[in-house]
This record gives structure tokens, sequence and C-alpha cells, in this order.
């Protein structure tokens, strides 16, 4: 079992802001996140200036791309990220497009996907998923639990690295002991807190304690 | 039965390109859509300068939002959108937070939805969907026919204002008489026409004379 990245997910609604939230934990992160919020609100200059400032991260595009893979990849890969993101109610031949130009996709698990699809993603090539708890869904009361630890597993078992994010806060990491979790994202319990920069060092020491 | 409008999409990867492409046409559509690849690219500066450009016009913003829908509906609105897409996918938590924050959500028709599905976005608020043939499938030889018509008059009848897209040509719209569509959105038809003024003109003469 290796030890999970820790990824930063930077949904701010203005470039600004973004490089003010990132300036203090960017470099105790694995991955850096252009979260969509931040992707919609200001275009692939918000990609262009973090590979700009963290040129040996890996930099991830949450574009959660919908339709016309390629020329979104390209425009993606062109500013400088490494993975984008790509939502699973995309079809197959929007994820094989996309797939074309990037170096790796993730498929964006929201609403009702189901295991059948998770293996036509993989037969395409595709070696990534995110597992979501959405915000919307914390913000009216929903929260992580046994299903999700179970869903995970499962994706993890069919051959997927799994990046797990929604609401993660540094005591939920202890959930999920003995999973095989590729990647932990976290935005505001690191952007929000007093002290991003030791927020962020906390979370990598806890995940080098649980998994280390 | 009303007449259907005219959108166009524009699906440019930079500002400067997808002006150039509205110029001509711009003067003879109903509705200006910042498409996704516009909105990724460029961010809500795409959708500021539409808005600064066609005053009177309705502005989408095809954001095909999945997650955050207060904040992407609210920057859209800000920015001086319209509409607002949100991806089919999309929790209800998601969907019912971002109707709170623009005028009208567009639901974006995308993989394998159902009909119960939509019957609870209508119970929310929803009055738009858009119906897609996506790009990426036409490209690998998907076309329109009757099962696309059976869905779409489907949707009309359960009260959805139905756009309709994707590989949309001047003789597409024929196959539509009869049907109560709200929107035509036309992109590469009118935009890589050599004369898009006249290519837009030629889409109202005809959806007139269909529906007139």
């Amino acid at each position: 079992m290796g030890i999970p990245n820790l990824q930063i997910a930077l949904d701010n609604s203005s470039l600004d802001e973004a490089l003010a939230t990132i300036k203090e934990a960017g470099p105790f992160v694995d991955i850096v996140e252009a979260g969509t919020i931040l992707c919609l609100a200001e275009g692939m200059q918000a990609v262009k200036c973090l590979r700009a400032l963290y040129p040996d991260k890996i930099i991830v595009a949450d574009t959660k791309c919908a339709d016309a893979g390629s020329t979104v990849a390209k425009n993606c890969t062109d500013a400088g990220a490494d993975w984008m993101t790509i939502i699973c109610c995309a079809t197959i031949p929007t994820m094989k497009s996309a797939l074309k130009e990037v170096k790796e996709l993730q498929v964006e698990l929201y609403g009702d996907w189901t295991f059948e699809q998770a293996e036509s993603w993989l037969d395409i090539g595709v070696t990534q998923v995110v597992y979501h708890q959405s915000r919307d869904a914390l913000l009216s009361g929903e929260t992580w639990g046994e299903k999700d630890l179970t869903k995970v597993k499962k994706l993890v078992d069919m051959g997927f690295k799994v990046s797990v994010t929604g609401g993660l806060e540094l005591e939920t990491l202890e959930l999920f002991r003995g999973v095989d979790v590729f990647t932990f994202i976290a935005g505001r319990s690191i952007t929000a807190a007093e002290d991003s920069a030791q927020a962020a060092q906390d979370f990598k020491a806890e995940i080098q304690r649980i998994w280390g």
C-alpha cells in the first residue's frame, strides 16, 4: 500500500484569491488543483499561473469536462496541467478523445454512476477516479460513512487510483485506514485554516502516521 | 406552439476568436451562448464581453456545472448571464442551490439520464433541459433519429422548455416539424459558414417557414 498524496483544491472565484490561498500551503502539498469554480471563473490562465508557481508539482485542471473532450483536454495540457477531470456521465467517445490529449484523466463520480460504467472506463484506459461527497450534499447534511468506504475499496480493487474528496477534515483520514487511497483532496480544511501552511503539514503528518 | 429561438454556441478556445466568430452572426440570433470550451478557456470574462456586446439578448453560460452550484451560478449571474447550464448527473442539492442564483437553469442531458430524474428536476423548479447529440458521439458517427425525437417530445409533454443541439444543420430542422422545440442551438453550421450572418438568417428563415 502506497502513501496517499495530498492534493489542495483551489475553489476561489478569482485568480488573485487563489494565489493568496495557495501561497502558504503550496510548498507542503503534492498536487495542486485548479478547482472547477476557479477554472470557470478565470479560465486556463489559472492553470498557467499555478504551473508557473509550481513547476515540479502535479497540476490538475478540475474541468469536470462533459463534452468536446479533445479540445478541453488539449487546452488544459497547453496551459500546463498534468491531469484533467471528466464527469462520469460523459460519453465513452468523449472520454476517449480526452485521454489522447492529457497525461492522465480522472473520472469524477457524481450522482448515479455504476460499477458497470466504471469497468467501461478501465477498458478504454482511464486510470483514475475521484470519489466525492458533493459540496452541496455535504451542505445538506450528508457525511462520510461505511457505504462510501465500501465503494472506494471496490474501485481500488478494480484497479483504479482513487482520489477521495468532499469535506475532508484531519479527523476523517482515520476512517480510511487500511484503504489504498491514492490521493486525499482537501479544500477549505486547509485553505480556510488560520495557518494553512500548518494545516497542510498536519494533513501530511496524519497521512504519514496512518499509511507510513 | 411557439416559434423556436435560435441560439448560437461559441465554442472557441480564446476570447478574440469568439468575438470574431459572433461579430457577423450575432445580430441575427436570439440567444448567445458562451460554450463550455470558451468558459473553461477564458472564464467569466467571456460572458462579460458577450453581455457588453449584446445588452438586449439572452446570454447563456454553458458551464455544465456539476457541483458548487451556488458559487458557479452566482459568478455567472455577476458576469451578466441570464441562464446557466448544469449537468444532468449533478445532485438535486447542487441544482437547488444553483437555481437560487440564476434566472433560469438548463439541465444538460448527457449519458444515462432517466425520465424519473427529469421529474425530480421539475419538482424543484427546473424549467429547461438541453437535449444533445454529444459532439464526440457525432464524431464517432451517431446522428439524429426517431429515438431522439421521441425523447424530445416526451420532455416537452412533461412541461420542459427543450433546447436541441449537436450537429444541427439547416436540413435537420425539418425533422422536428410538429415538435414544440423551445430553442435550436447551432454551432459550427453557423460559425464555420463562409457567410455566418447569412447562415444565421437562413436558420431563422427556416424556423419561420416550419413553425411560423
